[in-house]
């Protein structure tokens, strides 16, 4: 070791070999904001997790300790890039049973969270300048993964009932997207659904061309009130790739999320995720498999959908009681998160900053915009605060409002 | 429901979206080898598996319980895009140990094992055409995952030695490489080590140039033989990337390894994760922190080192037995691989064809060049086949190498 350690190459400047692609992608603007809301004063609805209260700790305790005492050697060895069989062929019975939806455990690959999907997906589609459809507002996340790839976002608003078809259809007319990217079930941000007309010409618009939907659908099984409706893929079959995960049903730390598409993508998936992570997490697969095998899932999630119900509605119910009426909110059915757009001309950024000295938050509704719009919107969730202060933390954000529209507080 | 799901689209013809990236990355041939070799009636020296005799089994299980009953809300949670942080402080501090390297936990991100690493650097620095150097043999997972990227590769050979340090300075004199990608320590596929000097000559071609080392390192700590010598980035400081795993030394199943990168690279990478998965595993994390906090690690590599040293013992002395002198081998002081070649004119292909007909496989060695040479040169993996069935490989191998030398059986 006769060469001391060099901490200070002058010569090197890493800065000047990056990507072209690391100059475009969005920091995560959600964690930016994360790290102004850990302090303990503020009530945060900005996040976007689930309620640990129904983390099913001890059963999931039970299946890593199953699958490790009866195969410890074979759950800790590598394994398939496509994911642990069994699993798959859970899924597609769940998919079968929930939905009466046929696909083969050879149609699905397991992910990192459905998150690695997207990006899975953009690494197999998206060459510079590929063009995606998205909604508006669309899904962060998807909008991060993808920038990765360099695609021309096209952004389609999305009405109470779902995506503006003419909209849509219009896009397809002139420009050749590859990919339509939609969130059909109480959908992150907005909380809204598509209704099943929409759905219908949805279908009706993509079956035309030569393009797919991604079909993201965390959310799909926390429905609190209304009728299910048919997913894209139920009519649009190889059209649509179907994303799902274990996050909101099961718990995110886990990371386990699926792929649902047509044999010549998967073929492609399954390159594009050996290149990228061999494969996913081969104990956390065993363990969630065992875990789905010795309990009631269906149970577990009728539990989440009534917390969370009641959830919703006490911020509903505050929101009536301590929002200017000029105010207008989302009334998901199910999910997550509702959408509060603000009167025309006030901006939600703004917003923010009186909002944190009344020590509460949310997402200002901007990023969700591939084009830059929805100044006046705003994301809030209702999953991860207790009842007492999502009223105390509605009460506040009625304040920052009403100082905001000049009403004396 | 009142459209059918529409099962075969005329219309829809994936493979004329799929992106320019996804026509070049090779598909794993290991991959395909594998298939072949889960015959049982076949030894297969192709894998490149640690020895499952080796995981911590009742350990990781004890950990993995005492993490859930714990702090099991949080275990199942969202977490951190950089990864747990005592998880990044324990790797600090067994570089400090073991290596003496000053690295902040600020500097180390956590992945899903190291192959994902090698993704998010791709992800980073590579646009289409950004000149990469890598070993001639190279590893063949960062070959595809950096193919995603679509670099102009640039090859230089492996001495036994190490990297051929005038032909790299001569690389550099001539082109601009953002990295050259090296495995110093017992490099798969090669088993092959850099020297000290080598690693020296290594340093002062780097640090005068604006480019840097990924230092892959995920064998390191397997020496059986020998003294260890300093990292490249010990030398380079800021101008190495270094990867670590613990896929070798505890499991591969739970997909840990990580990143260690100066901060302004580091800040690009966790965009990049970010990007790629959210984060890793949290729960696996979480296990694997509590197992090496719990147990003595380096108590648990001095077994695995001191058996595969017997396993390597074992091949090498079955080679010298059963495989005609012309026949060349590496003589690795660690790691998982040694390397075998034919005398010229010699195709590993035509034997592997000869071989499984003896009910014995290898990785021929042209997958890991990325000029399309080495067709004679071959790899063979020591350490998941017990010391009965190395011989009885060793032995049919010889069998087929003989029958394509013309020499009778």
């Amino acid at each position: 070791m006769n060469t001391a350690m060099n901490t200070a190459q002058a010569g090197f400047r890493p800065t000047e070999l990056f990507a072209e692609r690391m100059s475009i992608i969005p920091t995560s603007f959600i964690r930016e904001i994360l790290k102004v809301t850990v302090r303990p004063e503020i009530i945060s609805f900005a996040g976007g997790l689930p309620n640990p209260q129904f983390f099913p700790v001890d059963a999931i305790k039970a299946a890593s300790e199953k699958v490790l005492s009866s195969d410890g050697r074979t759950v800790l060895q590598y394994s398939t890039t496509e994911g642990y069989l069994p699993l798959r062929e859970w899924i597609a019975a769940w998919y079968k049973e929930r939905q009466g939806l046929a696909i083969s455990p050879d149609e699905i690959l397991i992910t990192n969270g459905s998150q690695q999907g997207i990006d899975l997906l953009g690494k197999v589609f998206l060459d510079k300048g590929s063009e995606v459809v998205i909604e508006k507002p669309g899904y962060l996340g998807a909008i991060q993964s993808l920038t990765a790839y360099q695609p021309a976002f096209i952004g389609v608003t999305l009405n109470d009932d779902g995506v503006d078809t003419e909209q849509l259809a219009s896009v397809y007319e002139t420009r050749r997207p590859k990919m339509f990217c939609a969130i059909p079930n109480f959908q992150n941000p907005s909380g809204l659904s598509y209704a099943a007309d929409v759905r219908e010409r949805v279908a009706d618009v993509v079956e035309r061309h030569n393009t797919f939907v991604v079909e993201d659908d965390p959310y799909g099984a926390l429905r609190f009130k209304g009728q299910a409706q048919p997913s894209l893929k139920h009519y649009l079959g190889d059209q649509a790739v179907l994303f799902g995960s274990f996050s909101k049903i099961v718990a995110p730390g886990l990371r386990l999320g699926w792929i649902v598409a047509a044999k010549p993508i998967m073929e492609k998936l399954v390159i594009a995720k050996q290149a990228s992570d061999l494969h996913s997490n081969y104990f956390a697969q065993r363990t969630m498999h065992q875990y789905l095998v010795d309990n009631n899932v269906d149970d577990h999630i009728a539990k989440i959908c009534a917390a969370y119900g009641k959830q919703c509605d006490v911020m509903l119910n505050a929101i009536d009681t301590y929002f200017p009426h000029e105010v207008k909110t989302t009334r998901p059915e199910g999910g997550m998160f509702l959408w509060v757009t603000l009167p025309e001309g006030c901006s939600s950024m703004d917003l923010f900053d009186k909002a944190i000295k009344q020590n509460v938050a949310f997402v200002p509704g901007t990023p969700f915009y591939v084009d830059g719009s929805g100044t006046n919107t705003m994301r809030l969730n209702f999953t991860n605060t207790d009842e007492e202060r999502l009223v105390e933390g509605i009460q506040r954000l009625g304040v920052a409002i009403e100082e905001m529209l000049g009403v004396p507080a």
